[in-house]
């Protein structure tokens, strides 16, 4: 059987933008493994009720299910250990930026990006996406980033961290990408995907260490159709 | 001659204070090394020139000097390789907790208790710090720590990735503690010496965390004259 990775879209399937879906497959490229495109939408849960899990990315690998980005990069450097590693060490390590990835920068990206969302969704998903969203954040979506060039300075300051680590070094893993690289970089490829919104400034380090994360794999993340000309 | 580590204290050597020099306190014992105490004040950078830093900590091992917390955890794990490793892989993967402790962490802490430290200072020390930190924050050190009860909420959401990665796993190491975890816990053992100001709640898995890393090494931090009765 061949290897699948389900990944979230909208009405356009080239259009990825899940930012777990993007730690998957860079992590996939990472090992050097091909893995066909399965779109998936948001009011699919049906189709990936099989894996036991509602949610994507899902990978499919010849007899095995895993669902969740944390888990499908470990179960890679586990089942392909001679490919190169996404863990230098043990995952102990990443797992830190991958909970500040999930805990600090996407709900700071979410209020900054959500309203470009359902354009980009067929009417069903627009509709279970705007009902479930405006519940979580208690107002039209609208209004969540509204004024939202306003706060990117505090967008911004929130990269500090990254930015001091990146002024010592080349990636988060060093002198070469890891999973952690995989785990910013790939939610970084949400706004990317879907907002107009320029997040980063030219002269950031930040801004220069995406560029070489979009130069990886031959431009495989560069040459994903992104909203921003 | 002798190992030493100069680390920060005020008028009493006993309370020593510094988050860097607990993070090479911590890194030492994992290593299993001993390293005599050498008491240092904030205007003595005189007793440090020899190691070509104005700031502590500063590792004296030998014929070598090691100024820098993280520049002696790398010195630690490179010239005593057989003793228990600070960095389980590269060096890299454990770097985003530490510019995280340094950017983020260690500046929501200084606007919380830095109003705590002058009276613990000698008169000369007391004049230097007070200067220097009302300069950078450009108010008097009691307006900086008003009204720090009712920011108490604020600060413990800022731990959020923390808390999410220990409720996967015990320390940021993992299985064991590592550098990582020595960056956080040695950073909140400054507010621990020097406040009474209560961080943490007793729920909290951060919480949990801290009391293990307390226990570490026999009790060595936990025995620390600490603020809070």
């Amino acid at each position: 059987m061949a290897r699948q990775l389900f990944e979230l879209c909208g009405t356009d399937p080239a259009r990825r933008f899940s930012p777990y879906c993007w730690r998957s497959r860079m992590a996939l490229a990472h090992k050097g493994l091909e893995a066909e495109v399965v779109p998936w939408r948001f009011t699919e849960k049906a189709a990936i009720a099989f894996a036991e899990s509602d949610k994507v990315p899902v990978l499919v690998d010849g007899e095995r299910r895993v669902a969740d980005s944390w888990a499908i990069a470990e179960y890679l450097d586990a089942a392909y250990p001679d490919a190169p590693r996404l863990f230098a060490g043990a995952p102990a390590a990443q797992r830190f930026v991958n909970t500040w990835s999930d805990g600090v920068l996407l709900p700071a990206l979410a209020k900054l990006i959500v309203s470009d969302i359902p354009p980009l969704l067929g009417a069903e998903d627009r509709a279970y996406f705007i009902e479930s969203r405006e519940k979580r954040f208690g107002q039209p979506l609208d209004q969540v980033t509204a004024g939202r060039e306003a706060r990117l300075p505090e967008f911004r300051a929130l990269l500090m961290p990254l930015r001091l680590l990146l002024r010592a070094q080349p990636f988060l893993g060093g002198a070469a990408p890891d999973y952690g690289d995989y785990c910013v970089f790939g939610t970084l490829m949400w706004p990317r995907i879907v907002s107009p919104l320029p997040l980063l400034e030219p002269g950031d380090a930040v801004h220069a260490w995406q560029e070489r994360m979009l130069d990886l794999f031959g431009g495989l993340a560069r040459a994903a159709p992104a909203a921003a000309a």
